[in-house]
């Protein structure tokens, strides 16, 4: 299968996401091409399972371009997702002498692109990045576009930076080592990709269900591919988010409210954006955006990819932290809806009282799916 | 006497600096006319000391132009100027209901302007601010040019952005309740200035420092409206120091690396620079870029604004610090260097052995100055 480029065209720095099965193996070649001159030093920040399971490959690489690095490992959770981790990435960078020079590969899932790529933002006022990111939700959405962050105790990713990697290079392979529940969550931000922009890519996860699952390499190509071709789009045509940018949050207001509810702890991103998903599905109905049809169609997909931890959530704790979401301006919470498969469109018309129903609906529906499970 | 108005022409986002006695109470009406919408929520972070002193002047006009605002409370001495406290700092934006047209007041010194810059710039992934600096150093130096930043253990503002404020208001009033110590270190960047790009500036700080020293009001407008003047044209040809700004280092590769290596406890930061350019005076002459003539110039000027906290690291410390200082880049510090008063160059030809001996030979005569004293 041949190598796929897509370049995020962005006028200021525009870079390249390369995807192909092996693509580890030529992480050190590629960041060598790009760059006139070697940086003064690498350091790859990693978890320490990633390491085990596939730093040998990235070393082989980087070893046969010649770069001096080292690898640094952090822990790659939710809950590590915070400026004291962050720090000590910090301190990690000058103790190994990172200069201005100084190069960052971020090899992991969303937390370690997140919070790898913030501390490079900030480290020096801003070192280059490389985002390898060996989730599939970090593949198809965390490490393209440069949103970088770390959340806080009052919310998720309430705290971070545009910080526009130089390179991100992305081997499907090793979504091998991948566990079934983190595989599944990527396909959540898969199917939002397919529901805010592309009905191709919907329909065909919803006709190739089982080969996706079975992480057929075809189909992990396609899926990987589609997705970033979509965020590549949308991020070129917006950097910052004040506009298209923010189509990208379909399903994630009530799935940042759950994931802060709930410390971080329950429920992987990729699962939580499934019950927003849902959410938004039952809120678009019932604010009249969303036919009744598109509704079913997006809640039977996201169903089909299994049962989601679940959900306990009271109807207040959740329009609270809606309020302190990054999407409420001036108070208003702004939510996006679907419209077709394909197309969605930004309202603030959402009535705190649709949020609660919706709330209470799934709440209701997964008590009683726990009761038939248990 | 009139406002003064400096632009910092920057090409994506230029912005004003306005300087005049009084200001404090104009700020609200200033910010007012400079957006067409007024902030959702504006914050004014301060210290206990800035806000009982100058607090009721600031917020009088705050008022008047109807912002809708609350004070926070932060300490501003230098070790405080850490992460621990910008993440306390992003908690308070976060509880009061900051969102992306929320405005932040970064009333104070230059700690404050640094940090609270950096918070601002991270908050959401950036939200305004104004700089409304109460030192003479933030006055002429920190609150201009988007720079922000923290400590690390490690080193001195290894942490930061570049973010530029929407605006600069400057108050000289202020100065009023400075403590001498303070003010005297703002003048060292004033002589700085000089130093580097302006020979009027410097030769009017010679012949009327008494004017100076006693806060004349036409002495001041004079040195700091010209300070500015000075920083504003490098920032705007090189927002993100890549290199002309870095002549505004002159005297600080040493100053940062004595702050760090006491643990930024023992020299207010105008101090340190005080010292690095007493040091980099020296270290001009003995790699024959400085004539002898100019060092004595400047040490001349430095020695008379008083004695300086005595000089007590060793060289192998401070040399060890300034690899890990960020403007030494693969391993080579780079040093900014005299050539006449008005003029300086950047060089890499600097040997350790010229650092050591302008660090022995300060260390020793500022522990004869300290025997004479006691």
């Amino acid at each position: 299968m041949r190598v796929r480029k897509i370049t995020v065209k962005l006028k200021a720095s525009p870079y390249n996401v390369l995807i192909e099965h092996g693509l580890l193996r030529q992480v050190g070649g590629q960041i060598a091409r790009k760059l006139r001159k070697a940086p003064s030093f690498t350091v790859v920040v990693t978890s320490s399972r990633i390491r085990q399971l596939w730093g040998e490959e990235l070393q082989s690489g980087l070893k046969n371009a010649k770069l001096k690095f080292e690898f640094a490992e952090i822990d790659d959770g939710e809950p590590a997702k915070n400026l004291a981790n962050v720090e000590s990435v910090l301190r990690t960078f000058s103790r190994l002498g990172m200069d201005r020079n100084s190069l960052v590969i971020a090899f992991g899932g969303g937390v370690i692109g997140d919070s790898v790529g913030f501390a490079a933002s900030i480290y020096m006022r801003g070192i280059r990045v490389v985002h390898v990111p060996t989730t599939l939700l970090a593949q198809v959405d965390a490490a393209i576009g440069g949103k970088t962050g770390v959340n806080l105790l009052e919310g998720k990713n309430l705290v971070g930076t545009f910080h526009q990697p130089m390179l991100v290079l992305i081997d499907p392979n090793v979504l091998k080592t991948l566990s079934e529940r983190e595989f599944r969550a990527g396909l959540f931000e898969v199917i939002k990709c397919g529901v805010i922009r592309d009905k191709a890519l919907f329909e065909f996860f919803e006709d190739h269900l089982a080969s996706v699952l079975r992480r057929d390499q075809a189909a992990l190509m396609r899926i990987i591919s589609d997705s970033v071709k979509i965020k590549a789009k949308i991020v070129a045509a917006d950097e910052r988010e004040g506009g298209l940018r923010r189509i990208l949050n379909f399903g994630h207001t009530i799935g940042h409210a759950l994931e802060a509810e709930s410390g971080y702890k329950k429920f992987l991103h990729g699962e939580a954006v499934g019950w927003g998903m849902l959410a938004a599905a039952k809120i678009g109905v019932s604010s009249g955006i969303t036919p009744v049809k598109v509704a079913q169609r997006i809640a039977h997909l996201v169903s089909s990819l299994g049962s989601l931890p679940a959900l306990t959530a009271s109807e207040e704790n959740i329009l609270r932290l809606i309020q302190a979401d990054k999407k409420t301006i001036v108070g208003v919470p702004h939510f996006i809806l679907a419209t077709r498969i394909g197309r969605v469109e930004i309202t603030d018309k959402v009535k705190p009282s649709m949020i609660e129903a919706a709330i209470r609906e799934l709440r209701e529906s997964s008590a009683l799916q726990s009761g038939i499970q248990s």
